[in-house]
């Protein structure tokens, strides 16, 4: 038997019949017609914004699309954070039409013309990448006729501790090194765009507050020592995300208000806060993982040399990163269970594979799950973020998954 | 500098502009219309079917559709194989579009009752993947009032050496254990099924043709041991494939001549041979893979801390696999070349990454390439098989990739 990650506090107390923001599994299963279905609960995504606001109500929250991009997700969120981060002109579009233009800004190391062209139309801040990528959003707003909003995108000589993703302290693609931000900040000003201020990313799915502490401690720092440097107050400071969630046996909950106290506290100490300018932390995972539920129907039940497989109808094609293909080294189990039997002893372990034809579509390798039948409803948590629109849904011709969400 | 492994035969030699069919990259790219594109050499598989005709004229040869389910490269591909295999009913009507039904052959560990139901319906032959799937599939051919035709797919007791990926030999979701294959092949005929043999998969992506020709030799001693306890003569054997492709440096070619002179050699001696069925050998990832180039155009290119980045306008939604994302535990290159500068030394070592705003997408580490300027074509070699339906297309809101294929 191999362990698996906790279900999230939410669904963790069930018993009998999983209910997902009031309803039953099966009720979500019929109202979306079929499976393999994505339910995203929107009060669990509130309830995490919520204790945001509680922990850090200084700080501007945005939420960063690439996460969950599904567009009754992105309008259930939308009137409740200060603003969108995309990373591509397709997101740009899904986030114009729930969100004020200047609310909304754009990173991506490969932007194109026409995408740099959409952003400055729209009026949404470009988070500057690279010098090059400036002198061709100069051209394209001289051509235009419009000032373009940008921020500096700072790869920060930073590194989060602990982090799934280090996106600092080292060489990267994303944005210009420290060292020539403020020469990039004055060229921003001197072409005469409309500069919006520093964007500084440091990595992402840390569960270490302490890590997550430092790191902004050090964002701070550098952002202050950018602005002297370049001679201009940034309006706002993108201090990154990097809020993780536990997926696996063993992972901590991120202690977000010790994550809170430590940022009010270290924002008060910092000359750029007097200057009333603004400060930003971006969540994508964080707000949205724990809200999602996949589920899906037992096709099979087998035996092989001693193991017990059950075969679902939807696996990697929906779920690349359950099945543990997806940026990681060592595959885990994420939290499992049988829909219709929440809080029930578990039976012998079973392996839970999808419908594909690949050793790689595993969604539970020997977990401890009650007893099962062919026509049951297994529910994978954890699949509010990066799934439906991370994995490969055209993958063995399957149909892509349906989605819905908790409220309309 | 990191290694890169070589371009497929068609290009290695090639010098100025990259040609794909007698074309330039650039004439492609004017004609599908934009970047990123992937390009189909059918040139390139027809020579390679050639090949594997001349290595084994006595066996048949399947194309398994997922490799590429591409309807111009299929329709290509159908008339030059003798049967295609599908793994789920999206794949089973795309395969009906360009080859007669008893032609097509469904495997899968998890069909759904409507996926069964199109199989006997179109008159396809069902490889059985358990026990409890016959089931299915009996009752619903009664509901038809159509005798399914189905083959036994087995878990064989073999284990293919130095495959990519091991589906024999262990516990698996794929087929039903050898020593219950018989018991199975007794239920379909004594059900009045129509029952057309077996199916024996024991791993993909080998480049050791003694690997390949000792599994193969296994698996027909296994065909003849299971025939002769099922008491009956299988109209064929699908000795599954295997063939494997060099993508990495150091990879070696696979020697398809000595699998083949092997092959006939013992099929000649299989006592099965002399009651007139027929031997099958399904083959994706070989047939296509050399014969895709994925082309790219560059958008930025920066420094970072003394790593110089070359940012092009597609990379893991579309190219999971050469991202080193999808079911690699070590990340290394593909080959990749500048189009236009094809056979030219090359300069200082380049990172090539894609689009995404995510670390993992990242096409080449630290690569000798050419000189480059933004707006040169990057072209990613071994694109052919497993690129564009294998990767997520939607993630982070990019459109998906052009595909085009050399003839029409």
């Amino acid at each position: 038997m191999k362990p698996m990650g906790a279900l999230p506090p939410e669904f963790l107390a069930q018993s009998g019949n999983l209910e997902i923001g009031g309803r039953s599994a099966d009720d979500w299963v019929i109202q979306a017609g079929d499976t393999p279905l994505f339910v995203y609960d929107m009060a669990i995504v509130a309830s995490r914004i919520a204790r945001f606001r509680a922990a850090m109500p200084a700080i501007d929250l945005h939420y960063a699309i690439k996460a969950n991009p599904h567009a009754d997700v992105l309008a259930a969120i939308a009137p409740l954070v200060d603003g969108l981060d995309v990373a591509s002109s397709g997101e740009l579009a899904k986030a114009l039409l729930v969100k004020p233009a200047a609310s909304v800004s754009f990173a991506g190391p490969g932007k194109r013309d026409d995408e740099l062209a959409a952003a400055i139309t729209a009026g949404s801040t470009l988070n500057v990448e690279s010098e090059g990528e400036a002198g061709r959003a100069f051209a394209i707003g001289d051509r235009l006729g419009i000032a373009p909003r940008m921020a500096v995108r700072v790869n920060p000589d930073i590194e989060l501790r602990g982090s799934g993703m280090r996106m600092g302290g080292r060489a990267s693609p994303f944005g210009v090194d420290a060292g020539r931000a403020a020469a990039l900040v004055r060229a921003i000003v001197g072409a005469g765009a409309d500069w919006r201020g520093f964007h500084i990313y440091a990595g992402s799915q840390a569960l270490d507050a302490a890590a997550i502490i430092d790191t902004q401690a050090a964002t701070l720092a550098l952002a202050e020592r950018l602005a002297a440097e370049a001679g201009y107050t940034p309006p706002l400071v993108n201090l990154g995300g990097g809020f993780g969630v536990p997926y696996f046996a063993g992972d901590r909950t991120l202690d977000v208000e010790a994550v809170g106290a430590a940022l009010q506290s270290a924002i008060a100490d910092c000359p750029l806060t007097h200057t009333g300018m603004r400060y930003a932390i971006e969540l994508g995972r964080w707000l949205v993982a724990e809200a999602g539920v996949y589920l899906t129907r037992i096709v099979d039940i087998k035996q092989s040399q001693g193991e017990m497989f059950v075969v679902v109808d939807g696996g990697l094609n929906h779920q690349l990163a359950a099945s543990g293909n997806f940026g990681t080294v060592v595959r885990r189990n994420y939290p499992i269970a049988v829909a219709a039997r929440m809080g029930e002893d578990a039976a012998d372990p079973v392996t839970v594979v999808g419908p594909l034809c690949t050793p790689l579509d595993r969604l539970g390798d020997k977990v401890a799950l009650p007893a099962v039948r062919v026509g049951d409803l297994i529910a994978i948590f954890m699949a509010g973020a990066y799934g439906a629109s991370a994995s490969p849904s055209a993958f063995l011709g399957h149909p892509p998954a349906l989605e819905i969400v908790t409220v309309s």
